[in-house]
């Protein structure tokens, strides 16, 4: 899908008015579907106390309440900076088709912000992670894998 | 802090109990903060279209609403299987502790989950996606993180 600037202005001008308003972080993200605006996301993080609440994953969430659906294929994410890996991962789960940002995640480090370490971090192995990681054997692991499996009732996602 | 069984235990039984209500994937997970369960979470992506409502960001959302914070220092996550991308991005977010998974992403996989594929998306130059990625400069890229960095009223995170 084809790049067009006014879609990025508007994710740039939700990060600036975010800030000015003091509702979250400097972080804008608007969802573009057969040219149009479906939904808009600004970082909430603070105002709501969730840590999700980034801008990608709010217009994520509004763009699938909108459209009833879990998928958003055929949508272009215009993020006002490069996605951390949690927005990233939403990225993937919600089947969005592409993919534009302004400001890289190095320049989101540079104020501070965690989303390089955080990339780094998911490559390690688990036992060379900041957050303490132990694989936890359980003799029912696999239980409800093998009831979903079975499951002819199961809505694929 | 130190790995206790019933807690495991409890976010199996959860992640069984979604699949045998037919509530979504079988994902479950438990936040325990002081040897007490402050949350639960499954999966709900189908039931409630919203394609990041995994166990563990429900989990999350739930206890930070309850604590009315947007950290979760000092807690751990049981998750009934290891996290996929998305929500360890949350994890690191919200400052868990520790974390304890059970299944891993190779069995996740074998079941026809894409965790492992985006572990290896996101380690992948952006230009080699799936989802077609672009850095788009713009001229206003930096303006919300320099209003952001002269902000005398922001609350970090």
């Amino acid at each position: 899908m084809t790049y067009h600037k006014k879609y990025m202005d508007r994710a740039i001008e939700l990060a600036i008015e975010n800030v000015r308003s003091n509702k979250g972080g400097p972080f804008g993200a608007v969802l573009v579907k057969n040219d149009l605006i479906i939904a808009e996301g600004v970082n909430l993080v603070t105002t709501t106390n969730d840590p999700t609440a980034h801008a990608e994953i709010c217009a994520i969430r509004t763009a699938c309440a909108k459209l009833s659906s879990f998928q958003l294929t055929e949508c272009s994410l215009y993020s006002s900076c490069e996605p951390c890996p949690m927005c990233l991962g939403a990225l993937y789960w919600a089947r969005i088709s592409t993919l534009y940002f302004a400001a890289t995640k190095e320049n989101a480090a540079a104020i501070g912000f965690d989303d390089s370490f955080i990339y780094e971090e998911i490559t390690r192995p688990i036992d060379h992670r900041v957050i303490t990681t132990k694989h936890s054997a359980h003799d029912r692991a696999l239980e409800a894998f093998r009831l979903w499996s079975q499951s002819s009732k199961k809505t694929n996602y």
